[in-house]
């Protein structure tokens, strides 16, 4: 029985020819470890990563140590990693973050905004409006330096307190970061409750505000089974910039039911049996995810990590 | 916060407005434990799946007990269950599986074809052809007596020591189904091995040879977690029949990576979300699930059972 390493290719009508994976995985999930990873190992996953394709890597963030001690050693991974030839775009939730990450070189920033007041208070004890205005220096000063601004968005879909959240909500905040100034946005289902219909009606109402789709990044959630199924619809729409984990990391530390990244080789084996470029090496990233997952003591959540590497064995 | 139980629903155009699920865990899931469920339990376990909405249950399966003794009890599970007013499909792989199958009143029946020489002889110990000329008679004599006949088709895309299944292949073997006599087919990815586009391509063909897309139901498994994205691929053809399994329960004894059988309560999940009528009631159906993987000692792999019974603890 020989092993399927590769899904066959047969292209689909009507989706790009080319997707940008954002992968998260250093950042979203090591940032919900509970032991904090050796700064030598985040780099060399980091590095591993770049290795198998990857060319978007957000490698860390600068909020304060108190509230993420798993990533207070950003001033020591980032220039170990600075030499690699892709972009690294790092988390900053305010100035002084900013500060820090311009000290160390960073070309690409990002700010992580609310579509819901409940999720706001939570993640950044600020209503959403309060949290837009801390992000705006931030993104003016970014942008004066000529840096890179993404803008994730959490929420956009259902939020653990306040249920369904509405589309004209999601649009306005939305709305408000491309007029900060922010090159991308990440539409984030942190809780992974969306479906097809959703995604396609969410971007459907942001191209109706003028938020155009080469600026939209969305970020699914596999708490419900759903987020290949929602990036289907979103290429469907002509989106082009996925975020994804390696081996399915993550999730997100203030909201108990946000469990499962997308995992970045789950959606490599859709984009690669659909003839989508990534210039990802699937077998050098499953490779990457099972080492991960042997320095964290605990199989990937991946599927198609568990069957590529259960085949190897 | 509060446990968000049911997607919020948002259309998509170009989608059926109502799915048959062809639920087989009582099948396809129970034949794949390692010792036999009680008939009492199984009988449970269809009937609170009936309850739960669903309305064609694959019951169990007339082989040889040598060969599947987990369901060796299907002379006694049938008539535990023969009153549900659900249709209640039975595997029957031969004349004599079809004689103890209609001597029970069963009104649908099922054959079990190869796409692939491999898998037949490993599954059947006989080439396609033969395959096919053993079921032949049992087509027509179910026909002759009003019962409608299912045939699987199983390594439709993917073929653990063939690889990629060429679609002309695959037509064939469907187009000799249909010849034979059979109502309805089920497209198997037995290796989970389909995207999106191949499953367009396969519809596509099969529709070129006089297959029409009301006599063709998907069943997908999520090896590497493309089962729901490869669904709504079948969907936006016009597919309207899809098998699952409660709980995620099964897959296939005779090909090693062939694990996971796409869970009913994750394709709920999707239906609901996009306003596909389905009749299930999917906190009915999680909880059955929750019942079962507490009969059999191990937790579902269904994301959606997952983070429901999650929330309900």
């Amino acid at each position: 029985m020989t092993a399927p390493g590769l899904p066959m290719t047969v292209p689909a009508e009507g989706l790009p020819a080319r997707v940008r994976i954002h992968e998260v995985g250093a950042r979203d999930g090591l940032q919900n470890e509970k032991t904090a990873v050796p700064t030598e190992v985040k780099a060399e996953f980091v590095r591993r990563l770049a290795d198998a394709g990857l060319t978007t890597i957000e490698a860390t963030s600068f909020v304060h140590p108190k509230w993420v001690p798993q990533l207070a050693d950003a001033e020591q991974l980032f220039p170990r990693i600075a030499d690699l030839p892709v972009d690294l775009p790092v988390l900053v939730p305010n100035e002084r973050g900013l500060d820090r990450a311009l000290a160390l070189g960073a070309r690409r920033v990002a700010v992580f905004a609310s579509a819901t007041e409940s999720f706001a208070k939570a993640n950044l004890n600020r209503t959403v409006d309060e949290a837009l205005a801390m992000f705006e220096p931030v993104v003016s000063r970014a942008k004066a330096e000529g840096v890179h601004v993404r803008g994730y968005l959490s929420m956009c879909f259902g939020d653990p307190w306040e249920g369904p959240v509405p589309v004209p909500q999601v649009v306005r905040v939305c709305r408000a970061l491309v007029d900060m100034g922010c090159d991308e946005l990440s539409l984030g289902d942190t809780i992974g409750v969306a479906t097809p219909g959703h995604v396609t009606a969410l971007l459907t109402a942001l191209n109706a505000a003028d938020v155009p789709t080469p600026a939209l990044g969305v970020h699914f959630h596999d708490t419900y089974g759903q987020a290949l199924a929602n990036t289907l619809a979103a290429l469907r729409h002509g989106v082009t910039t996925v975020d994804a984990s390696a081996g399915g990391l993550g999730g997100c530390p203030y909201a108990k039911s946000a469990t499962g990244n997308l995992a970045t080789e789950d959606l490599v084996w859709m984009l690669r049996g659909l003839g989508i470029d990534t210039g990802v090496d699937l077998g050098r990233l499953v490779a990457t995810s099972v080492w991960m997952a042997d320095r964290l003591g605990r199989p990937s959540p991946s599927r198609t990590v568990r069957a590529l590497s259960h085949q190897e064995q």
